[in-house]
């Protein structure tokens, strides 16, 4: 979902021309030439893009032709179901297994010892991504040279020094299209964006990584304007989910989880402002981590909407393919003191003391359980992953207490007050991005404009709306999310709780561009609260019949034979600046979930 | 200055009645009786107020009438050359020593130890605060009954439990009107308020304070609508300060200046959103801190803005008569955890690592020296305090390093973008709450819609501009002040900088009514920093003569004979949630400066 959502009243296209005159608008001189037409732009950037993949990491087109690419198609292509990644034989047995058997922190220890080289670690991954991107579109700027120079640095500092660079030494992480690489372009699939300048600096979380000893290799897809849970847009196209091709990968960070899920990044990292990490997660079936803002530098990104925009603001955080993997993120970030790069980060060290409590394993957790919103009522696989979660962690000794439902509790609630932030930018900035190039929406941004809360008003506000909200409009909002904010304070004050068990969606990855109102993701970020999902089962026409429950419940509408092997997940989730309870809370519950310790 | 600031252009009182109708404007219903007048609703208020001083605590007449308390008054009355304290006899010696012999965390020793009891204690601060009510105006409500049935109950629990309720047991501490107790008015000087419902729950901190064990017993004396420096209402007048009486005791929490620097409490609570703690500090000669914003729990206050206004926002923070008091409530306010009873306030705990590592003494510190700004050049009793303090702690070993001054360092630039935050409320609402009772506005207030920068535009906003700013002016605020921060916080970096020395303000207290603008203060506001006052020596005729210096610099215009013996004070400012560092910081520079350890 969203990063920074555009006002999503449909706005005719002499509105955009008359957007304020801080936006500057490039209007041809009549003497001058035709503009080239977006078509022939993002042809030039595809050969560039298409380009960056060595023949020798091309798949058989052959083999290619096995797949069902149509958007209908019930294929898998993870690499637990799929023989491709076997087949095209592009990585050998050893890249394979160094890709399937490690987790980052385990292959940071191969590294760190020399049983290892990043260089190795760094082709085999890039090669891994390669395929990813043949297969499933999760891609946007590719450079493996770069990566390869990268990783041959790190190993001769290895060698010579006989120590590493740091705690990431060697590691390829992939990142979504918004950070800023020196050097690589940050379009966040706006065509326009084509014409802009490269980014001559890194963004700061960028930069921390490379001092952490990071290697980076690719920037990962989105969707246009990043305020969709469908990761399309018309240079890169659209992400297909490797679990799955008929079912989403969600987003915005939707090229993240496909990539991740493939195992072609073992940590990846994302923006979320109403889900944007948590959404790929649960739709890919892979972990995420949306922490607090402000712990993980955000400052140098390509942005989508209006900069300084107030309100409810995006975070970055990672996805891995272990609990363990978010935490060794969030911890390398924080102990290299963020702040020092970033004046937005808060200068908050990383909390041994809390993770210390919350990993005291002979006391038992007090487990809040989200209330389910009859507003958005749970499909049967989210539901039974809940039921089970609850039955395993209460078999385990833990407490799990309900939460009643009340106007600030309601993830529904939540969810409208948000995108009443969301919907603030008078300047209609996403769309005015977009028609600069002459593209089209996509599928999913024409769709939001006409989207609808459950009780059938406008999600983004109305088109009759006679004037654009104001400062004191503005401040109404403040002080309605203070009362959600104070009302969950209360909720974890009086039920003494240490996190929040809730589901991270109404359903699982839905069918292409049908994801619902993101309720159960966005009310954490409305409450700045960290959170946690944990992938948990899989979706099942036996288990999950249509028939068992309501039919046809929720919008989108549940299809058992549909999302039949969709991930299923479970949300964790902590108060503000509990980031560190919040991981080690999840890797507890991971546990006793997965057997993972 | 402010705690908000309403929007300070000249506006006719019909705008106000067109404000817009989020605010309820109470209109009398034509058939009602007439209300009674502001004058009168304001002396039944006062006899209250008068009433709430015991008679035996009252000062002789004839004592009274050897002050002269005329705005132009040069005479001093605090503790040390004043005989009217001792002269009254209305405290005993015991009471005296109490009060003077002793920082707060001496006393607290001395109360748990049980040598003293909490109810002498509280009726010595008690009797203290009542003659600096007397002499200084500086309260607002007045609960000394209440004090002493809770100072009982303590020394009950002490000598039940043989154990302190808690760190704070025992002290008496004052709080800014502000701040809501259950059962007490909060009106913070509008007449209207005086018809607002009694608070019936008691403020996040105010709560905090007595699980600490404190003793509550007064509010203190604030400007109407809390924007301006000197602390003048019109139902508790003018705070008076105690240094001298011809200038003002600053403001907004300038009744703690006045009765922290009378000794009348130990430890007094502020806000600050400009200079509010910082300003009584300087003008009064006591220490002030104002930590990073939500550190210390501010939520249940009378707001005399609009509610939920963006931007810069105010922070709690303490007064005190020493460094080590200033950090004693910092560090007792974190260790209670005041995020769980405050939703805003960040949940990190005190950071023993930052004090440690600033406590290295052995490590000297790089002090960064903050530029003057020749648009508001300091007036020479504050350079020459600023020049002594620089060469006492080259002498002591550390490095002083200037900062060069440019747009995003100086402090007249961030002043007056941190203006153009306070200006953002479009419905006037300050300015609603004074008309709404028919009172005057105090002059500081009237003066202030006609104050300007030092190029002469409007300090608040233009009374010719045409349209209320907007959702996308704030945005373009937002993305300036994150200019402001990147900046400081490259300095910091590039120059490798434990704190910055930094004037207070251009100026010592000044006469009455001629508080210049607080850039001194207020950039490190906009920046979020934690900041400290620290007195240090006093304006001197004969060392600082106008003839020294440019004369009447400034505006306020220097005045040597008028300013003379005005306390002086550095300011020492850390980054952004240092506050544990710039608390350890001072703590060596007031050693160095003041010989205290």
């Amino acid at each position: 979902m969203a990063d920074v959502a555009p006002l999503l009243t449909a706005m005719p296209s002499q509105s955009i021309a008359s957007a304020k005159q801080s936006i500057v608008v490039t209007e041809a001189p009549v003497s001058e030439p035709a503009k080239p037409s977006w078509q022939s732009i993002v042809a030039a950037k595809q050969v560039k893009v298409q380009a960056a993949i060595p023949d020798a990491w091309r798949i058989d087109p052959s083999l290619l032709a096995t797949v069902d690419f149509s958007l209908e198609s019930t294929q898998s292509l993870d690499s637990s179901s799929s023989s491709i990644l076997c087949d095209s034989k592009i990585l050998t047995d050893h890249e394979l297994a160094i890709t399937e058997q490690y987790s980052a922190a385990a292959l940071l220890t191969k590294l760190a010892a020399g049983e290892l080289t990043s260089l190795e670690v760094t082709v085999a991954f890039s090669k891994r991504a390669a395929i990813a991107q043949q297969l499933l579109h999760c891609l946007t700027e590719i450079f493996f040279d770069q990566a390869q120079e990268r990783a041959r640095y790190l190993d001769d500092y290895l060698a010579r020094e006989g120590t590493v660079l740091g705690p990431l030494h060697g590691l390829p992480i992939s990142l979504k299209d918004s950070f800023n690489v020196a050097g690589i372009q940050s379009t966040i699939g706006y065509v326009s964006f084509l014409g802009h300048p490269v980014p001559a600096t890194n963004g700061a979380l960028v930069g921390l990584l490379l001092e952490l000893g990071a290697v980076l290799y690719v920037k990962t897809n989105i969707p246009q304007t990043l305020m969709t849970a469908d990761s399309e847009n018309n240079i890169f196209g659209r992400t297909r989910n490797p679990r799955k091709l008929n079912l989403t990968a969600g987003g915005s960070s939707g090229g993240e989880g496909a990539l991740v899920a493939f195992r072609g990044s073992l940590i990846g990292v994302g923006t979320d402002i109403a889900g944007s990490i948590r959404i790929p997660a649960l739709c890919c079936g892979t972990y995420g981590f949306k922490p607090t803002t402000s712990r993980v530098p955000y400052s140098g990104q390509a942005t989508p909407g209006l900069p300084g925009l107030p309100g409810v603001v995006a975070t970055a955080g990672p996805l891995a393919t272990t609990m363990g993997d978010l935490r060794l993120f969030f911890k390398s970030v924080l102990d290299a003191k963020p702040w020092t790069v970033d004046a937005q980060a808060v200068a908050m060290p990383f909390q041994e003391s809390k993770t210390a409590e919350g990993a005291d394993s002979k006391k038992p957790l007090r487990i809040g359980l989200m209330p389910e919103d009859p507003q958005i009522p749970l499909h049967p696989p989210v539901r039974r992953a809940l039921d089970r979660a609850v039955a395993a962690l209460k078999q385990a000794g833990h407490e799990v207490v309900p939460i009643s439902l009340d106007t600030y509790t309601s993830a529904m609630h939540g969810c409208a007050l948000a995108f009443q932030f969301f919907s603030l930018d008078p300047t209609h900035t996403s769309f005015k991005h977009i028609a600069d190039s002459g593209e089209p929406m996509i599928t999913t941004v024409a769709a939001s404009m006409s989207m609808t809360m459950p009780d059938g008003s406008p999600a983004f506000g109305s088109e009759a709306k006679q004037q654009q909200p104001g400062i004191a409009d503005l401040a109404a909002l403040n002080v309605e999310r203070a009362m959600f904010q104070n009302a969950w304070r209360t909720v974890f004050r009086e039920q003494k709780l240490d996190v929040v068990l809730s589901p991270g969606a109404q359903h699982t990855a839905p069918k292409h561009d049908t994801y619902g109102l993101p309720a159960y993701t966005v009310l954490w970020n409305l409450l700045d609260y960290p959170a946690c999902i944990i992938p948990y089962g899989k979706a099942s026409k036996e288990l999950d019949p249509t028939e068992s429950a309501a039919e046809n419940i929720g919008n989108p509408k549940y299809d058992a034979e549909a999302f039949d092997g969709a991930p299923t997940a479970v949300q964790v989730v902590a108060p503000r600046f509990e980031d560190e309870l919040c991981l080690e809370v999840s890797a507890q519950i991971d546990a006793i979930l997965n057997g993972t310790a």
